[in-house]
């Protein structure tokens, strides 16, 4: 029986080495904390928390005792939906200051790369081909933002730096609203938001509500030849109706950086779509020291009996 | 001869047909301001202001009573260090408030391309690799900008935005710090500012003072496999001290949008450079709208003795 003075925690993941990636082996630097892959666990009734990413189906079902779950990365829809977790286990998340930053760079890199043609000016490079591109103005190109979150608002600030004409879609008002950014809120704002958009940028939760919401009737509500980035949930993407709006011409192409089932396998048509920009689930990252601190800080909290700092609004489910 | 109701200009370029690119036949529009082409000038003494961009060395020569020489781009050089403009002839120039968002959005596409590896990416996406690359926390990079004018200033505000550690290297101390960037300042500002830079970012104005400033000396104080971004002008550039940089590692690679002979010639080696992002001096351009405008309130500020709001101080060189 583990005394008041230590605390046991699983890691939990069916794609990823968590102890390794994220230096979870704390060690002799912090004895109060010791953090176990499954097959070292021996006494599953000691385990107070688990450290998560993508955990299988039945990753919880052998400890009786849990009290948090938390999400090594941004999203916790993960947790949040798992039907092993009981509703009374806290879920908690990394909070990383630098991952709103790269995705924010991730995002406007491509929709800077999308509007300035960067693909056909590395043609041209190849070709010794000095002509230049046309140009229109950043305030000319309509980008709209799913989601106003930690992610969503860094994206929202970026692009309003370089002179895109940015809408935000977001549930409800903004604490903090950018000059020269239009904000649509409500339960009606994505639809609203979308209306003769260039690029599409989404940063939703993945929640019921939002499954399936780039479809068919979104992508019919933007500019004609416009360009989706896809950072949220590889769940929100209605794939029939995506193909269909890319052969159409309506969507002239996309940004891919999560997908239904990851890693995308070797054999799914995407990768080869010479429309398509495919990405390893990057758009941003947590960096594995802070992931290292905050999981530490977690269950020193739950240790001691602090409040939880990193928990989850699991109502909101974000 | 004109009467004072009318004001003749001419059109010098050796690159461009100003006229039809800008749409500076203003015909019926503004019967008050007639700019010709040099070989429809009939009465070279009416000629009172000349719209340019690179004029050839002769190119004043036929205008005896020339008051302004407008550059209908954002650099005065080819205007301030003309040999056969008078010096009592004042300069200005077309101010773009679109401008420094299209060179800002170009800036952070190419520090993100750098940074995040896009061409591996792309390369992975080819070969359906979804093995994601090593990712370090934006702060974590160092970013220093040449040049604090409107166009390196809203460089730095969109650097910052995505998170980098960005540095300024300016004359005189900013107007306008914008917080947590480090700004230096005075005459050895700019070999100071780039010790032990990851990226470095040219936005200098071409004087006496700053041609071949990226040199060898500035290429050894920044960190080993850095990046440059040149979107000055090609005079910055000390071409054998480039090459040698990038041939030692010293210089991983470039973005090199300026050159100084353009177009670029076809056989010349940097079209074919894999380590070298070529681009045809588009990092950033006047709006075509946007310089008919202003060469239209310019030449009417002439015709009724009004202060030339777009001059330039010829004496600072922008």
């Amino acid at each position: 029986m583990a005394t008041a003075e230590r605390i046991y925690g699983v890691l939990l993941s069916e794609t990823m080495d968590l102890k390794t990636y994220y230096s979870l082996d704390f060690g002799g630097a912090a004895p109060d904390v010791c953090l176990l892959n499954p097959d070292e666990v021996t006494r599953p009734e000691d385990i107070r928390f688990a450290a998560c990413w993508l955990p299988g189906p039945d990753a919880f079902a052998p400890y009786p005792n849990l009290e948090m779950a938390m999400s090594v990365g941004a999203g916790v829809d993960a947790l949040l939906n798992h039907s092993g977790l009981n509703k009374d286990v806290a879920v908690c998340r990394v909070r990383d200051p630098h991952q709103a930053h790269l995705m924010a760079g991730y995002a406007v890199h491509e929709v800077v790369h999308f509007e300035r043609e960067f693909p056909q000016m590395a043609r041209n490079q190849v070709a010794a081909n000095w002509d230049p591109l046309p140009i229109r103005a950043p305030a000319d190109l309509k980008v709209v933002v799913l989601g106003n979150g930690s992610m969503g608002a860094a994206i929202v600030r970026a692009l309003a730096a370089v002179g895109f004409a940015v809408s935000v879609a977001c549930r409800r008002p903004p604490e903090d609203p950018i000059a020269g950014v239009t904000y649509f809120t409500g339960d009606n704002s994505v639809a609203e938001s979308v209306v003769g958009m260039n690029v599409v940028i989404n940063t939703l939760p993945l929640t019921a509500h939002t499954e399936n919401v780039l479809n068919a009737n979104l992508f019919s509500r933007l500019a004609k030849g416009a360009w989706l980035v896809q950072i949220g949930r590889g769940e929100h993407l209605a794939e029939a109706d995506f193909i269909a709006a890319l052969e159409s011409g309506q969507l002239s192409g996309a940004t891919l950086d999560v997908f239904r089932t990851e890693p995308l396998p070797a054999d799914h048509p995407f990768w080869q779509d010479q429309r398509l920009r495919i990405t390893p689930h990057i758009a941003s990252d947590t960096m594995p020291h802070i992931v290292s601190e905050q999981v530490l800080l977690s269950a020193r909290e739950l240790l001691s009996g602090a409040p939880l700092s990193l928990s989850v609004n699991s109502a909101q489910g974000y």
